[in-house]
């Protein structure tokens, strides 16, 4: 087979007018799908529905300690919440504070503390003539949009199959004392499903940071959240690492079960060390009387135990399975050898990251929703939107059903040949 | 019947002799007994418990706008929920958001916002030299950190029956641009219960501040939580008052169903101009990717609307209602017309405010406590804990049950009459 480059002027003006006839096909169908944010669908949320009866007569509302969970009091969640959230994300259950029902906020919470209090005792950032966060890309648009709604100054470290480049993050970390922070989703991440390597993890938890305010944004969002049980990433646990490195503050651990139980709906948690947890503790302890405990309780009894998780979890992976399948089996039948596009499968998470053609990536989600596929806005996985090479889309196959998803990705391919055919008639134009 | 100032030195420690043998017998039956904090009793949050059963199927998950609530979205609460909320605090449902389980919470982040990125394009606070609030005094140990925590000097006003010293604060407001915010409890105020004039809510709304970026910080906690079904107190809906008086945007209106549902589990709002609330969804789509949708249809499957809020509320004036006139009963009739301490009857919220002889709140409060019975520390209901007159003690009768909180008064009149004694005793001695 051919690779695109490797056509004529013709044959891409042939296959163009052939494939711009199959796109209108698929306008006349009036199609309204959506695969631009990683919802569980509705037959995921279906799994969870045996939560919403654990809690019903008083006597169920008392946890282990003895305590009314209706009522107000327990800041920083109670012991049973702390074990099992403190089991599912692998640290002890001193060293963890459950939160109310988005890991977001609590890390939107952990930047808003640190501008206005500073970290540990440090200056608070918004005295500070300038504040940066390193920022591995492609990543997380909720992330990036809390540091520049703070306007703290947002730099591009590069993915690799490792994870973040670590030589430029060290260098950064060291060099430059206004590095207060970097964002990371170790497992199965956002949106590329990238588990960093051992060695990856050793160095972050190595780091010699200038700032002593610096610290790691470690959003462990997709721990337990694999597509397969026989092969599933593992990472080293960074808390202990940073402990054995001789920096047990370096960093912030969150989590949550938003999309174990049900999103938006969930419980989330901080871990960091004793020091770390004192310092957020202050804040909270001045923000809130307490968090939703009626809410902890309902999805400790519901899922028990780590295992409970785990089984769980198994039969999201077995409605999500034949999704990521589906899409990677067309991307793979319509796109591979072409050249005109790349991607990786992941073994967990919840999105597929497709690089295209340099400067295609706009062009392709636009056709895209010319004809009905709502995908992730290109340029939204950069900090600023801005994607340097324009060629970086995120799919999110969880949330439509397996049906509509193959309709959407049968679309898409068509705009990325589309796109493609017109980026390479262009470039022959130009040269 | 004489007053305590009017007894002789020699009376005074012959009654002295008595009450202290009285408190000794209280030391011995080892009571541990506690008044300090605002929480709806056991037998309180059983009226809720047909919360716990109003979802239990996917499709009673849908709410009417046709949202899955169980995912992701919807940021500003669902349309059914900003309706029975709005009709709960007497505004237009296209002015409110819907929270998670605090209003605290959301006093928070309005102050934490404001330091950050200013109020609807002002000056971010953390940036200006010095802000004040105005600290309407008694008032809620709460409101008061928030501002402590953030280095916002706060200035005492005095309360009177009406509400707070308007003279004062309206030459307050208007003199100084550096005075931002004023934190108000306009109906059954914590601790007095004293619900604002329409005259006061008036001169409120008149206000014409310095400061562009004032806002009164109008925290509606007790709105319907009366203790009588036949005489309650009414106030004038701020908002309206407001815009009636071309101030649109000069209050926030906080309220929660922390004390309707479960403490701790409840629904929490903001009501707002809409160009207040426009500044205010900028920052919650960074903050969050929403609150908990699932609780908030709970809320309205359980209450249905206004009416079923109001029955149940007087479910909840049977309970507190005795526990209330107890309290009052064994004040008047320990400490009436004796002189040392002064209180008020309130109609509706969580407090008895109590004024003992001034410099002898701290010391009843510890002799209290030395017997097992615990109260809101005293200088808890003013900035930074320090009561002028130390005289200010905040009753709490919810909490405990009717028998335990009689036995807990009855040591609390001892105290007052003990310490007021030794204070009498102490002034005859100085002069």
């Amino acid at each position: 087979m051919k690779t695109y480059r490797e056509r004529s002027r013709e044959e891409l003006l042939a296959m163009k007018e052939e494939l711009e006839a199959e796109y209108k096909k698929f306008q006349e169908r009036g199609l309204k799908l959506d695969m631009s944010r990683g919802k569980p669908s509705a037959e995921q949320l279906d799994i969870s529905m045996g939560m919403m009866d654990v809690l019903s007569s008083s006597a169920q509302l008392k946890c282990r300690e003895g305590v009314d969970c209706r009522n107000y009091g327990v800041i920083d969640g109670i012991q049973e919440a702390k074990e099992l959230l403190a089991d599912l994300i692998e640290v002890p259950a001193d060293k963890i504070i459950i939160y109310g029902n988005s890991s977001l906020n609590v890390m939107y919470d952990t930047v808003a503390r640190s501008m206005t209090h500073g970290v540990c005792g440090s200056t608070p950032w918004c005295r500070l003539p300038e504040v940066k966060f390193l920022c591995p890309v492609p990543g997380y648009d909720r992330h990036f949009a809390i540091t520049e709604y703070f306007g703290i100054q947002m730099i591009n470290i590069p993915m690799t199959p490792d994870g973040p480049d670590m030589d430029l993050v060290e260098r950064l970390v060291s060099e430059d004392a206004s590095v207060k922070g970097i964002w990371c989703v170790p497992k199965y991440s956002n949106p590329q499903g990238i588990t960093y390597s051992d060695e990856t993890v050793r160095r972050f938890a190595r780091l010699s940071p200038a700032a002593e305010d610096f610290r790691i944004y470690w959003d462990n969002a997709y721990n337990v959240h694999h597509l397969y049980e026989d092969e599933q990433d593992t990472i080293l646990e960074i808390l202990e690492e940073c402990e054995r490195a001789g920096n047990p503050d370096l960093v912030y651990k969150f989590s949550s079960t938003s999309k174990i139980s049900f999103p938006g709906s969930g419980v989330a948690a901080i871990s960091a060390s004793l020091r770390n947890l004192k310092d957020i503790k202050k804040q909270m302890s001045v923000q809130t009387i307490g968090h939703d405990k009626v809410n902890q309780l309902r999805h400790v009894r519901f899922f028990k135990n780590l295992a409970g998780i785990q089984q769980h979890m198994m039969k999201h992976a077995a409605i999500m399975r034949p999704k990521f399948e589906a899409v990677l089996e067309i991307l793979e039948r319509e796109l591979g050898g072409l050249e005109i596009g790349s991607w990786l499968k992941p073994r967990g998470g919840y999105f597929i990251s497709f690089d295209s053609l340099d400067g295609c990536a706009k062009a392709i989600v636009a056709r895209a929703k010319e004809a009905g596929v709502v995908m992730t806005g290109a340029g939204a996985t950069y900090p600023y939107g801005k994607d340097p090479h324009d060629s970086n889309i995120r799919i999110a196959p969880s949330f439509p059903p397996l049906e509509e998803l193959i309709q959407a990705t049968e679309l898409f391919v068509i705009c990325v040949k589309l796109v493609s055919i017109e980026k390479l008639l262009g470039d022959m134009q130009a040269s």
